[in-house]
């Protein structure tokens, strides 16, 4: 069948899908090039407050409606992207347009991460495709990548920098030596956090687009609620004062490794060598390290939100989808994750720690850490007094440690507390040496 | 029509066909699954001296041919790859795979700097589709972002290290303040640097990777001589000490700019902030920044060189290539060059210089130099003086300008070889904000 145009609908107006919306019609002549025929834009289902949005006069009413029945049945449409978020109704939208044969097209990490094995599934049955690069990293390609470039690898780790609020955040707390609220409220100030950051600063958002990624990287499916997550809220600006001290930049990083067909996938707080690469991504940005057997390290850098990145990656999805519409293709290539791998629990995990403890500043309370410590193999790479407080007869003392059993570390911390000479456990991080 | 195999030539049997014969084999289950069924290599064409290697006797010496009509007329070849490397008789061979139908996949970045644009049109008069990520970048996804995930974009600039063996000389050169010559030894002995090294220094395989890149970021042809390239023999440790004092890293950049349908491509040694992420990328490593509208910027960084990571890329377009032959996909996306740009010649480009004199150590040269650069309106940043030899009488003048014209630059140079005071133009290298 000859055709002479591809149709699109859109589920939303917000700030993603009024960009996509506005890209459709501003490069029309460029997309209809890269396609081979026009994109059209057939219909946009929209919340009632939406249509009073200017959007919606320029456009032209006729391409909006509220109700899904008449968004669903509108005829013309190839493919649908969703930019709505969140898991309802994104979830029952996203399956309908499968279920009706529709190719889609969504930037939504949660749906994805909570019900991507169910959806690719979805469309392969119905011989569709279900992309969703702009759900990850934004106009950073991450997704093709697992999925093409480096297939022919085994991928042994995965380091990612997936959240620009909280790396925002890291950045301005470490380049001004200020705290955790007085950034995060200057942050919420110019839009790089939300009214309710916990998503954000808690990890969760990170969890869930590291979610995605690990399940593409080691072909089984791994839910947000496999992996571990710690936010950012716990770090002082004495934290950042040390890790730069001993050469270090603090991150939160979603991380990933397999090995022996056993998977690990975790969110936290990391020191990582200050002259490492992912060290010197700062402000809003991301960075994701992959690590395979043939390509060793590549690293994907950009803005990981924002309409304008995000538009890119939700067209260059409609595009690739429009053109299998024009050239009749049938379904994609079939994606089969493999057999559940089983998920390492954060118990098991290997690292070294950065330990911070107050003490009573008198002889002998090292020597009682260093027992705490190696009674469960855990070795002391180094360890600094800080801060002497004479008033108080306290000091502050900062350990690194050698790799070690995470479950070792935890049980370290409940002895390390009940000793006399320590007053406080002020924080722990993780390690790592990339 | 149901296929139980695809079925994959190799032509020649270098580090890099080598290392995808062997991935081919070592990696059959998984690529099999990759695809939808085996990918089944059927003939190798090598050079009568490689019949004595061991991978032969390894894999079977009747799948290796040392006669062309053999390899050509095998049956059951779908996908040609072709890792011989040069312009001839590369090029003869992808033409007569393309002409008869077979998918080509290459890592031959000569041969498609030279002859991409016709190569391409070839592919899709005969329904098949040339494939070249292995080209630029090694390991790196690069290509294919052009082609996808940034199709949505208007690319405003490049900026990238696409030469391992220049980027490992300046690395170490920036490290240990050593010469030029030392450097480039030693990385001949450890097997960077061909013993021949040419191509690499002078900038011309940068040339050759930017080709390609240029062409299709703003698609346009771009050819390779139209490229102005500049290698890094001229650098001395002076330079290298002054950049470090001044801020900057010293790094052979790749660089494409397109404004107002105006294309720029150039290659020569750039200071950059010392801050910023290209800076910080060392040894053989590459990385390609991309700036487009919507996306702002992206960096791909990774290993450029080397037959595992570069056996990934080709493999990569192996499985891509076998699944559109499963699927009975004729044809490619067509990749449409737009109608020829405008080339900007080098004398036209804009930028700001470093400059490092050797001067007589007597007042009023600073003011001749400042008036031979004024008259053409070459505004100087900052200038300092260094390293006055008090037998000779002689000091050394380091002056950062402004952005200028290239050719008030070339002029200015010109006069200052002319003035008594100068004794040297000791070096002129370019300085990009990034």
């Amino acid at each position: 069948m000859e055709r002479d145009s591809v149709g699109v609908g859109i589920l939303g107006l917000g700030v993603i899908a009024g960009q996509v919306a506005r890209v459709l019609r501003d490069r029309s002549g460029v997309l209809a090039g890269r396609v081979g025929c026009p994109l059209v834009l057939r219909k946009v289902k929209v919340l009632p407050d939406d249509l009073s949005r200017p959007q919606v006069k320029e456009m032209g009413a006729h391409l909006f409606t509220t109700d899904d029945e008449e968004f669903f049945t509108s005829p013309g449409i190839d493919i649908v992207v969703e930019a709505i978020g969140g898991e309802h109704p994104a979830l029952e939208y996203l399956t309908r347009a499968l279920s009706d044969g529709k190719h889609v097209v969504t930037s939504n990490k949660e749906v994805i991460a909570k019900h991507g094995a169910e959806l690719l599934k979805l469309a392969d049955q119905n011989g569709v495709v279900l992309r969703y690069e702009a759900s990850v990293g934004g106009g950073i390609p991450l997704i093709s990548r697992f999925r093409y470039d480096l297939v022919a690898n085994r991928i042994e780790g995965i380091y990612a920098i997936i959240n620009g609020t909280t790396n925002y955040i890291l950045t301005r707390m470490a380049g001004e030596g200020a705290d955790f609220s007085s950034v995060l409220a200057r942050a919420q100030d110019l839009g790089y956090a939300e009214a309710n950051p916990e998503n954000d600063i808690e990890g969760i958002d990170a969890a869930y687009k590291l979610a995605i990624l690990t399940s593409l990287a080691f072909h089984t499916e791994v839910r947000p609620e496999d992996i571990y997550h710690e936010g950012i809220s716990r770090l002082s600006s004495r934290d950042f004062q040390y890790a730069r001290e001993l050469g270090f930049a603090i991150k939160l990083l979603a991380i990933a490794k397999e090995s022996d067909g056993v998977v690990e996938a975790r969110v936290h707080p990391v020191f990582i060598p200050e002259d490492s690469l992912l060290a010197k991504v700062n402000g809003v940005y991301n960075a994701v390290l992959v690590e395979g057997d043939l390509v060793d390290k590549v690293l994907f850098f950009g803005q990981g939100a924002g309409p304008l990145p995000t538009s890119s990656a939700v067209i260059a999805d409609v595009v690739s989808a429009a053109q299998d519409v024009l050239r009749g293709i049938s379904g994609g290539v079939r994606w089969e994750l493999g057999p559940g791998k089983v998920i390492k629990p954060m118990s098991d995990i290997e690292t070294s720690y950065y330990l911070r403890l107050n003490i009573a500043d008198r002889p002998g309370i090292l020597a009682q850490i260093a027992k705490a410590l190696g009674d469960r193999q855990i070795s002391i790479s180094s360890a600094i007094q800080k801060l002497a407080d004479r008033v108080a007869q306290t000091a502050e003392i900062v350990i690194i440690t050698y790799p070690a059993l995470e479950k070792s570390m935890q049980s370290a911390l409940g002895e390390l507390g009940r000793l006399s000479g320590v007053k406080e456990v002020s924080n722990l991080v993780r390690v790592e040496a990339l």
